[in-house]
């Protein structure tokens, strides 16, 4: 289970993690994965604190088919420009050639606005807050575990309003107090939220916010967007409704996905050169007992105190590690499937009443009265929740920059990523030249447009905006 | 919102409850649908208490990639000769024609065997006990909303064993302690379990057990299956493991799954000829309050007094509908929507401090002290839950038959429908007979073979197992 440090080589980290704690594997078809059981149960922690904070803001879930016909796709200009080189296509089912090929959703605008053309009539049918948890495919050329893979599982929010105010708040509203609040509470990694550049925009979109994590090795990953699509598809799919005055209007929309590719930031954006370091909220396992004995009679001692221990947790997520195995085989093992908190126990803690209990956060080792596990690992994995955001947080400050110049900037993404923000005079020419000289992309510009202090970095002409920029994946 | 009654048109009974209590709609590829929101609300309270079922007996849920090669597909002989004609093949992506056809799941025995080869080393490592929430894709050609559409939604458990005995235990398990508990809890629901004939088994599978509901028009529908797939599947793609006494040996296999089919029969199990009627467990609301009122200020008191009820009821999914349209208008809707219990509200009521309850179940009305609420609304709606139970299986017990002859049982068949029960000498030559001539099938027999009394109900020759037919779905 020797995995390379994160230094010497990043992205041959990332995959033996993947691998080795069996978080997920590739499947037979091109781009595709098997998610194992491990992995999954990552994403359903995930699942569960964004659905109860959908839900919470006035969601409900549906479903829509994955199947769309070619031709509806095609009715959004933009749209289909930005998907169609991505997209599977069923031709054949039934045994027999169909009469109009299939597209497989690489995300649903086109057939939720289709069908909302039908189910609205009037302003008192608005809003529409819908959101469905589905597959999707997106044939991508180079493709990595959970990061980009050509079938990947997401929540995809829909929404229709009456009026452009209510739909721009809507789309700030689940950048803020879903996406950000998840990643920050439950994922316990801090992110930049801001509007992409018109580059960097969804197609079909007229803003396209985003939040935006920094991962270990400097990059950053886009872990959420939230779309204001102005009404590009009411008018591409005939969504009108009769207003308050009695004319009919179009409606405004808004769309906003996350997908698996938040376990691939859980992995980068916490792990250490063990393995996985997991938050508490996410873990699978948040505390592992692993029983230490010579005899099969310590064995059997040891174990039936393991078992009152783990009663007495109640909702904690507890396992017993209980294999025949060297204790140290197992710390490894837990250590790289980065269980929060483990506890070791043998028959002189039992007589003196106390065991060590070890922090995967900080990696100490401390002491710990059996009698007060009740209390205390709770309170522990709570303080552990807290620590790897606050890690997080310093991280990235160590991270982050104000470059003076250009050249400056170019240098420092060079030597090791990190966000790097200053003044852009907003044109799309100093955003390439930055992009094909240094990879790095205009992550994200602040929520509402302002003028910003200084120069242009790339151009030095006076700058309209400031801009954060980094490498991304 | 007219909608047919039962006994005039069944099929256009569900047809229209599906349409107009918003639960589903036909989508624009042949065969698919949206499920919408009040539908996938139902389905929400289906998987949750299944997934709690499967986790609670030992299952982790992980997820598989929907795409097969084709050739993998075409390992296993039975199988892939019973699914082949269903299936839906890509055969373009990302803008170009592929080497190798790739098929949509319409079940994933095949990609996951083909995974399980490599998991699998040593008996140490079984069973493996997994479950996977997913899409899979049938090409029909006959499709009904939620009964059969060519996507569907649906579990699939797939387990691996070291003996027959385990993988046996396992299919029969999961039949009883999943799938029963869950249609007789959850769903009120009784159901019959049993065997399926040779000419009823799953493609590929040694045994086929199945769950068997009776629908309102005396039909039934398979509410879930589960498999014992023998070594087949292990043999076809060559899953073996060293066993306990060190040779190599090919795994036992099971799977089972239920599916969005289900709606369908809680739809059709307990619905009236004013639409649907909802367990209190999936009703996605299970209190409607509608306030009554003739004048703003009268409205204002009793909507006060209605969040006051709705805050008090604490977990009790409440709805006050506040919409402007008359009480009898929303009467019929909630009725139709099958919700369990109707509060109604008005100024007079509240003198009194007394409001009208209305029973979906029982169509009875009374009156109920408010103070009271907070006590009785969580006791109603556990009797209702209970009721709706109890007339379906007095429902059962009225439709199930001992015919005395063949033509009994035909006449029976033709005239309502129903469970028919008799001796059956288990040659397919009789089954085939019976299914031409009446459409009915053998839909169970008993879990395990025994010698019935009597003679073949189709051939008079002597019985070899005791067998119930009926029409289904």
């Amino acid at each position: 289970m020797k995995i390379p440090t994160q230094t010497e080589d990043f992205p041959a980290w990332y995959q033996e993690v993947v691998k080795t704690a069996e978080l997920a594997e590739p499947s037979l078809v091109r781009g595709t994965m098997v998610i194992r059981p491990y992995g999954f149960a990552i994403w359903e922690a995930i699942q569960s604190g964004l659905d109860a904070r959908i839900k919470k803001t006035g969601h409900s879930n549906l479903y829509f088919p994955m199947f769309i016909p070619m031709r509806l796709l095609e009715k959004e200009a933009e749209h289909v420009e930005g998907f169609a080189p991505e997209i599977a296509v069923v031709t054949h089912a039934g045994g027999e050639k169909l009469d109009e090929p299939i597209a497989i959703r690489p995300t649903s605008e086109t057939i939720i606005w289709a069908t909302y053309a039908k189910w609205l009539q009037s302003y008192r049918d608005l809003p529409f807050l819908y959101n469905q948890w589905a597959n999707v495919v997106r044939w991508e050329m180079r493709t990595r575990l959970f990061l980009r893979t050509t079938e990947f599982l997401w929540q995809e929010g829909h929404t229709a309003h009456e009026t452009e105010e209510e739909a721009l708040k809507e789309a700030r509203m689940i950048l803020l107090d879903v996406y950000k609040e998840s990643a920050e509470q439950d994922f316990a990694l801090p992110v930049l939220v801001g509007r992409k550049s018109a580059a960097e925009r969804f197609a079909g979109a007229v803003e396209t916010y985003a939040i935006e994590a920094l991962m270990r090795d400097g990059k950053a990953l886009q872990a959420g967007t939230s779309h204001y699509l102005g009404q590009n598809f009411a008018k591409a799919y005939d969504v009108m409704f009769q207003g308050r005055d009695g004319t009919k209007q179009y409606a405004y929309a808004t769309s906003w996905g996350v997908s698996t590719r938040l376990v691939g930031g859980i992995i980068m954006g916490h792990g250490d050169d063990k393995g996985l370091r997991l938050p508490p909220k996410l873990a699978p396992i948040q505390l592992v007992i692993v029983p230490i004995y010579r005899s099969d009679d310590e064995r059997s001692g040891v174990l039936e105190a393991a078992n009152r221990i783990k009663e007495s947790l109640g909702s904690t997520r507890v396992h017993i590690d209980d294999r025949e195995a060297r204790p140290g085989f197992k710390f490894n093992e837990w250590e790289l499937k980065g269980v929060p908190l483990r506890l070791e126990i043998g028959p002189r803690d039992l007589e003196i009443s106390q065991a060590v209990i070890f922090r995967r956060d900080l990696s100490e080792k401390e002491n710990r009265p059996l009698d007060q596990l009740t209390n205390d690992v709770p309170e522990l994995l709570q303080d552990i929740q807290q620590t790897l955001f606050r890690q997080a947080v310093k991280f990235r400050e160590e991270m982050t920059f104000r470059p003076t110049s250009y050249s400056e900037m170019r240098e420092a993404l060079a030597d090791g990523g990190g966000f790097h923000t200053g003044g852009w005079c907003g044109s799309p020419v100093c955003e390439e030249k930055v992009k094909t000289e240094t990879k790095a992309t205009i992550l994200v510009l602040p929520l509402d447009a302002q003028a910003a202090e200084g120069d242009c970095l790339v151009c030095g002409q006076r700058s309209a905006e400031q801009a954060t920029w980094a490498l991304s994946y």
